[in-house]
């Protein structure tokens, strides 16, 4: 593994936890998150692991693309096989067999989106679980006492996550609600740090909400700076507005974060989303979409996305892409992936989770390249040509 | 890899193609079957890669397991993608990246349990596919044809196997009718010598019919080697007649097959049956179990089969089989397996029919050294004993 940086460069403020930002280009930054797990290499992507595994992949495989962090999902986890259990495994890094850092979110964005007859309270939000119809709470307290338990590196504050399009007056509440719960998650992570219920080098990141209105993004914004978090994120975004809005609000709210903690974009996004993004200076990144699209018979590669579906790709003998580093796409032809596919065999959508894990971890290690050698634009345009879906191809999210 | 002769052993009869037995210890047989693409130590199990791949599995986990051949089924490949196709795609084992020998099967079997509206008569077989109804015919000669684009090394005749139980009569006719089937696809077989269809160091098996009829099957077993084929397979069995019934008729039947040619007994089976029939004398195996169990959470350990879905493992932090060879059995808790298999999840597959896939091959792998030990019997005492299901966790076939 090629860590960007001198062995010598002392850590800053906490001597466990640390974002060095190494070199920027443009606002494109190159940089570095230090944890008591291994050092994270921004901008990173992180593979999501929702149940505790990488979906079709096994943990050496997802090490080997390059990654240096998974995420976790909190509400999964806590309805099975329950957050008490894995801290009995030992926790989660063991349970699943990854020993490098891993992020956990709070279960905000998934408890609207799968839990069912939810009620929101000031308190937090009871639900019943999409497995079993149990009833279950999660509050900020609540939350991060679960992301304890698993012994998430990063965890992310309880948010209320809305969809959109919605009422600015509800945008507004929920967001102000996100502030209170920020707070309590806050105070609730430090009680966890003097109780030995989080350790030391572990870290708690803030969540901007807000939707596409920019005055409530830097209302946000700002109250969640006040309350000095070491890294921030951005959510409820991507959830339907589009790349315009997205970067456009993104390009709003960046500025109103200090450049010297990591930002993370959540949920995001296609390689056209996480090179933009990067340009305006996001560090970090979790997505579903490079094994949930490889299920879904969709590759990408680095003359741009194929549907392997399609009935073009049934004898044709190429490899899938070989300019890929990963071996499945240079020794398995695509006539080979499209029977699979076709065919809904598990080692199609084995092949195709990897291929383009490891294109996502590449796409990251080309972007810090080119900032590091201050070519970021110009890679960018380059980039951008070669792998811009044609229309007949587009993956979808 | 262990090849376990030396090479200085002079093939014999066919220069390509040959069957060697090295030691007998009682009636159980260590040898090896040489062919142009490698040699197959046996007693032999092969791996099922229906449709072009072994499920939930990467092929060179399939090497790495030990195996020296696997099977496909020439049914399946048929409809999808179509031997036609492969063919132009340089046949089944550049399709499929897997260098060492397949056998194929004809389609009789398939034909039958998945095939719909099915016409048979003296011809062939008319029916229509499962995947869309289309139409379509398998004689002797066709199997043949298809066997030969798909590029099989070991190809089998094509034959009627009927479900059991049913009247002697129609045993009888089935038996008869194969017989006439058998002496078709050993012409067309030596046609397609002559053209260029197959390549010299090929071979086709016979299949010994009959049901559990002993008389049946001696009439079978001696018509068949009277045609002189250079392996003889046993059908019709594991078809829901019972291990002691299955065991009863192989061991009436095998005396008639020649000892210098290998013997092979098709779609069996579980562990015990293996032990069993080598005892016997079977050399060849095939069967769906190792992967099929694997993904219904089934583990073959060598302290007996564990049912992973059973909620006594959801907090069991031990290994899988600290004894096997798969390194998925000693790196993954029991705990994780139960909570991968009960969401679902890819990653459960392919750790148990990784696991089981391995534990067949290194129980031929021991059965191998047992026979060239001379002490088979003490062996497979002492494993029956170890490996034998407990009544609450046995598998399903």
């Amino acid at each position: 593994m090629n860590i960007e940086i001198p062995a010598s460069a002392a850590p800053t403020a906490n001597p466990a936890f640390a974002y060095r930002l190494l070199k920027q280009d443009g606002k494109a930054r190159l940089g570095e998150i230090v944890t008591p797990r291994g050092i994270i290499r921004t901008p990173a992507f992180m593979p999501v692991g929702t149940v505790a595994t990488v979906k079709a992949l096994y943990p050496e495989q997802v090490r080997d693309a390059g990654a240096d962090i998974l995420l976790g999902n909190t509400y999964h986890l806590m309805l099975r096989p329950g957050a008490e259990r894995i801290a009995k495994l030992g926790g989660l890094h063991k349970f699943m067999r990854w020993d490098k850092p891993i992020l956990t979110d709070s279960g905000g964005f998934q408890v609207m989106s799968l839990g069912k007859i939810r009620k929101i309270t000031e308190e937090g939000v009871t639900f019943q679980s999409h497995l079993d119809g149990s009833r279950h709470m999660l509050s900020p307290e609540r939350s991060i006492e679960i992301q304890c338990l698993l012994g998430a590196d990063i965890q992310m504050q309880f948010d209320e996550c809305i969809e959109l399009p919605a009422e600015r007056k509800e945008v507004e509440r929920a967001m102000e609600l996100s502030l209170r719960w920020a707070e309590r998650s806050k105070r609730a992570f430090e009680m966890q740090l003097s109780s030995g219920g989080a350790q030391p080098g572990q870290a708690l990141f803030a969540i901007v909400q807000g939707g596409t209105d920019i005055e409530l993004r830097h209302r946000s914004a700002d109250a969640l700076v006040q309350m000095d978090f070491p890294g921030y994120a951005v959510g409820g975004l991507a959830v339907g507005e589009g790349h315009e809005a997205m970067i456009a609000t993104l390009g709003e709210t960046l500025p109103h974060l200090p450049s010297d903690k990591p930002r993370y974009l959540m949920g995001v996004g296609t390689p056209l989303d996480l090179i933009e993004s990067v340009r305006l200076g996001v560090d970090m990144f979790d997505c579903v979409m490079p094994t949930r699209n490889g299920r879904h018979g969709y590759a990408f590669t680095w003359s741009g996305p194929l549907n392997m579906r399609n009935a073009k790709y049934a004898e044709d003998s190429a490899p899938l892409d070989v300019e890929s580093s990963c071996p499945a796409a240079r020794d398995y032809s695509r006539a080979y992936i499209h029977h699979l596919i076709k065919s809904g065999e598990y080692l199609g959508a084995m092949i195709l989770s990897w291929v383009n894990t490891v294109f996502y971890q590449d796409l990251m290690a080309a972007m810090r390249a080119a900032i590091a050698e201050g070519r970021f634009d110009d890679w960018a345009t380059e980039t951008k040509a070669r792998i811009t879906p044609s229309p007949q191809s587009a993956p979808s999210p």
